[in-house]
Parts: C-alpha cells; structure tokens; sequence
C-alpha cells in the first residue's frame, strides 16, 4: 500500500510544486511504487510541428517519479532528481498527456524510477523516460 | 558564424515555443553551434528545499541546444529532440540560471549538443545536460 | 514472428561481433522484438566487490537490443548505436547474468530498446538500459 | 595534486579490474580529476563496419572516469558507477582510442565525470560519455 495518499500529494504540489500546479498536472492513481499523472492539454504546451514540447514530458514524468517515489518512502520533500535520461519516441498530438510511473528500485539512498508516457486515447508510447532520485539521510529531514 | 540571428530566435520563441516565451527565458549570445541562454528568475520555478525545479533547467537545456543546433543549421523548426540526459550537480537557490550550449556533433540527420547551466554569480555547474536532436530530411520542411 | 533465426544470429556473432564471441554471450530466446541474451560466468569479469564489471553489462546489454532490433528489421549489420543509457541497481555477484531486451520503439531511421539485466536465480533487477540505434537508408547496405 | 599515482593505478588494474587489464587499456596520464587513458587497438575490438565496438568505449570511458574520480578521493575500491550515458558519434576506424576523462563534480555520495574519446591522429570526437559514481560512507570501506 502507498505510504501516502491522493491528498498529500495535492497539498504537496499545492505549496510545494509549482510547476506541476501550474502547468494543471494530476494524480490520477497512487499504488505502492506506482503513480498514473496527467498533463491536460493546453495550448501552450504546443511547439512547431503542432506537438507537445519536450520539457511538458520531462515535467510529468519527474512529477510522476517523485510521486510513486514518495509512495514508497513517505513525504520526503527533499529527495532530489540526479539524473533524468528520456527518449522522445513519436510526437504526442494536442491532447492530454497520460505518464505511468513505477520504481524499479528503491534503496536507502538512490532510488531508480522508469515512466512511459502516452497521448490520451492511443496506445503508443510518446516518451520513455528513466530517472534516479537521491534520498537524504534518515533523520536529516523527513517531514 | 550563425547561420541564424538574434531577431530569428526572437520570432520562433515568439510564434513557435511558447514554453521558452512562458518562462521568460532570454537569449544572451548566439555564435556558430553556441548559444548563451537564461531563465531570470521567477519565484513560481521553486522546489521543495528553496531550489528550482529540474523540469525549469531541463526546458532551458533544451531550448539552447536547439538554437544551437539552428546556428549551424538554419531555421529548421521541425528538428526534434529525441534524447535528453540531465545530471543535477547542485541545488541553484532563487537566482537566474544561465545555460551554455554548444554542438558536439553536427551530422545529416543526428546532432548532439552539450549544456552547463550555472546559477548567476558563481561558477559552480548546477547542471549538465547532453541531447540529441533528429535533422528532417532536406526539402522536407525547411522553411 | 522474427525476422531472423538463431543461426542467422550465431553467424553474425562468429564472423562480425568479436566482443560478443570472445565474451561467451549466448542467445537463449529470440522473438520478433525481443531477444534474451546471456552472459555465462566468467571470474575475468569480477571488479572490487566480488561484483561483475560494468562493461560486461553494457556489452551484453548492447547485443541484446541489437538481436531485438534485427529480429524486427532482419539483418542490417550497420545499424549502430547511437546512445546507451544504464543504470546500476545492485552489485551482481559471481553468476551468469540474464538479459532480457525488446524494443520499445522501431521507425525508419531510429529505433529504441529497453533491457533488463538480471543475475541467474534472482529476480531482482541488477541493471536496466535503454539504447537508440540508427539504421541506415533502405538498399544502402540490406545484407 | 592527484592523490594517487599511476603506480597505484597499475595495481588495482592488475589485481582488480581484469576488464581494464585484459582490453590491454593503459593510463597515459593522471592529474587532479583527471585522466587520459588509452585502448590500444585490438583486431578483436572490431565489429561490422570496420568500426571498434561499442562496448570497448564504454569500458575505456569507465575506466577513465574511475581513475580521474581516485585522483580526488584516493583508493576507494568499492565506489561503483551508478549511471552511465554515451552518445557515439562517429564510427572510429581500426586505430587506438585516446579518452580525456575529468570530474565534474565530486560531491560526498555522488561523483560526476564526463569523458570525451578520440581515435588516435584525429580531432574528430568519436564518443561522449557522462557517468556517476556512488561514493561509499566513509570508514565503511576505505582501504
């Protein structure tokens, strides 16, 4: 089960994440390791070739690792992205943007996430992404 | 020296990358297979622990390689990232970041190009990024 | 169903791809997309930790998404990688490593594999790599 | 000053890095976070397209980092690579592999370093690397 719930994570993104809050991303399921966000679509997200810009994937996706990160380990506002390596893989259209999160490894002080992103209504894959978050020590700052 | 101008990138960002236009972010120098980017500073780019979020650097990586990459090549607006690969090195406070893009690689139909972000006022790298972008086949979609 | 046999990738592997031979990796399964690929125990390839080296991964990581690949574009020698990504998970011990790689995304021009490293006899992921490879223009150099 | 010599080099490959020692890689020169290593060309390192394998880059990079990471920290063994990316970008022909590797960033737990490789007599990059190393606590393994 996930160590935090739906409204945790809103309260987060609400004082804490700005740039989820502002570009309309959402949770929209939360299991232990695994989180499902969503990008509605904007207008802005748009860049030429009438597909969503790359750093709208990257925004999701690191939104949804850290939220199927902290499904795992608890509210750990301080845990930090170190590397997030992602490969464009076809041009997501003007809809939403749906990104399916899980952990493939969580240890005590890296933890590795893999997020697959899909244009709503298709079952292509748009984006894959991997990323590792640094854990800091227990104790220095769980919430 | 450039294939492309100042003005050039002002349009595009204008017209054509509303991310960049939305974030404020500015274009410092450009020479050929350079360019000297930045994201003054605003209070909505802040992370849990005072610092900006990644997806802010990963957007302004990006955004100078690609004019980058259109100094060698000319405006070329369907060139598309298809990897990106971000190490965070450090935690920028509440400053401007400043992106230094160069080309590594300029190939028919892939180019690489490498990113140091630095937080304005220190020489500390806060980030470095490489990409690769996919060139269209000529005729197809040059402007 | 595979565009290419396990003899025609035993060939390839005797004649053209020395690294694979002179390491031991074999080709334990193969289907269209996907390959599974192992590297029998070797005490050559332990480094401090009584752990196998990096290299060996990233090289029997590389053999598999390139069988994955030819098993959907049937043989094209020249088709090379262009970027390789790995992340270390957990320090496999003295073992036969199993690697399981399929393609998550196969155009014209770039295609892009997934694997996931194991040791024999555990199942927990000791590495997970994402790869792009470059396939030449049609009738350049189809075999 | 780098805290090692490139005597200590040539015993912890001897004694420790079996791949290093039977690719026949050599250390050309060592300096504070920095190191230049060498892969002698072998006709085995060759796959199709009369190009050097992959996997012989990413050992060499591997290699070069480690060392340019033990310049700073001293002999640390059991640091291990966590994350390593490479873009190829050109196919190097049958001659030997020169690769500059430097730290750009040696922090606590995480270390940062970037290795550009070159085949020798040309200025062309053939291969850029980023890789991080996880650096163990302090006392727990330092020898």
């Amino acid at each position: 089960m996930s160590k935090i719930s739906i409204n945790d994570v809103l309260q987060l993104v609400e004082e804490q994440l700005p740039f989820a809050a502002e570009h309309g991303f959402t949770l929209e399921s939360l299991g232990r390791g695994r989180a499902t966000v969503r990008a509605p679509y904007l207008s802005k997200f748009l860049r030429p070739g009438d597909t969503i810009a790359g750093p709208v994937m990257m925004g999701l996706a690191d939104y949804g690792i850290y939220v199927a990160l902290l499904s795992e380990i608890g509210i750990v506002p301080l845990a930090v992205t170190t590397n997030l390596n992602i490969n464009f893989l076809s041009r997501p259209g003007p809809h939403d943007l749906i990104a399916e999160a899980r952990m493939i490894k969580t240890g005590k002080r890296l933890a590795v996430g893999e997020v697959e992103i899909f244009s709503e209504g298709s079952d292509t894959l748009v984006a894959h992404v991997t990323a590792t978050y640094s854990i800091p020590p227990l104790g220095s700052e769980q919430k």
